[in-house]
């Protein structure tokens, strides 16, 4: 009997097979998921799948600066994966304290949704890179984290710090969002700095620390001006 | 003095690190580049970076059914740039011969260009990954370009054949461009065969093989309906 609609992956009858393409067919959506960032020479935003591949690429490029040896085949895996539970649980915008209430549960919701499409040990292995990603303790999570952050810094400048302005962001929160940086790679950490500071100048980013350091250190905890109360870090750099 | 239009990475002194971002800059670009395939639920077009992701989530999920061993760290970096070149290139259609004619010296330009970005021995490993695929010789190559053909054609049925349709493509040139992924993989050629003969029967495709075989195999050369004049291959599965 025909189901109604047709089931177009119907013909495949290995179930292995069956699930893996099911997977493959479900994350199209992940194109569908918008972030907050602009593209550099575009009118759009920026959504989670080509974001995820121009992480990965970034991480081809810079995984040289990386002050502790980064495995680049799980870095590249984590990148690859690290945004699919976004399909069902959005991309949670980090200025609204109401959606991060319950932002965990409902990734983790998802996580088992999505992965869970998968063969029973390929969904242990997918999920397994997510949580890596988000828990940010190997070498490999701290450097695909750092480069999430780091990335969305140069659309930042390259399209005059529009996604800035629109969630109303200041100075000492792209500081916080990006001090991570340094601790993984100090090239980079320091390079991130620059680019902050050039943004300042520039007029793309307000100036909140006043005559307060240039670039906070996180092990000092959060910067004076934003002691209280305190806010969320921005979704992107 | 201060350039105008001001140059974002000017704070960036490293020359290596400069050239680095610059170039994951520039990359952006692939984010606008249209294919011919229409997204799983959305009217839009899919474009060559999220394609890009698309494969080598792909290739993490497949790659236990390439029947020679693949090193998937080589294989996700082939696919990761693979496509770069369409930045100056373009997605070349395939059934525009016009545009056929010059593909190779255009791609092989955009690839000095775009890879040129980047340090020297950087630039060569990037660009000697893009000729591998291209040429499909290695085991990696040759996986990398099966799964190239074998999502579009995911896409393709679950949209109802709509690429299809606008390129008007018959069902002897979707069995041709599928026809490599059986020499890569008996289990996904069996399956790109089964969805081809799925779509045939669903009626997304013209069956213009008559009473021809079922899937033509590539070893016997063209399927006689192809012999003259040669139609180019689609651009998608």
């Amino acid at each position: 009997m025909t189901p109604f609609p047709p089931e177009p992956l119907e013909p495949i009858h290995d179930e292995r097979l069956f699930r893996q393409l099911r997977f493959l067919v479900e994350i199209d959506r992940l194109k569908g998921v918008l972030r907050r960032t602009y593209l550099v020479g575009a009118e759009r935003l920026e959504n989670s799948a080509e974001h995820s591949w121009h992480l990965a690429v970034a991480c081809m490029v810079l995984a040289e600066h990386a002050d502790e040896p980064v495995d680049i085949l799980r870095a590249l895996k984590m990148v690859l994966v690290h945004d699919l539970v976004e399909i069902d649980a959005g991309d949670t915008y980090a200025y609204d304290p109401a959606a991060h209430v319950d932002k965990a549960e409902r990734e983790q919701r998802a996580a088992e949704r999505i992965f869970g499409l998968l063969p029973e040990e390929q969904a242990q292995e997918f999920h397994a890179l997510w949580r890596e990603f988000e828990a940010r303790k190997t070498p490999e999570a701290r450097f695909a984290n750092a480069l999430d952050r780091l990335i969305p810094l140069l659309h930042s400048i390259h399209t005059g710090g529009r996604s800035w302005r629109q969630g109303q962001v200041v100075r000492s929160q792209v500081a916080r969002r990006l001090a991570p940086i340094r601790e993984v790679s100090t090239a980079l950490g320091e390079a991130a700095e620059a680019l902050l500071r050039w943004a300042v100048d520039q007029g793309l980013l307000p100036d909140d620390t006043a005559q307060g350091p240039t670039h906070p250190c996180p092990d000092e905890g959060p910067h004076p001006s934003m002691a209280a109360p305190p806010k969320p870090t921005p979704p992107s750099g």
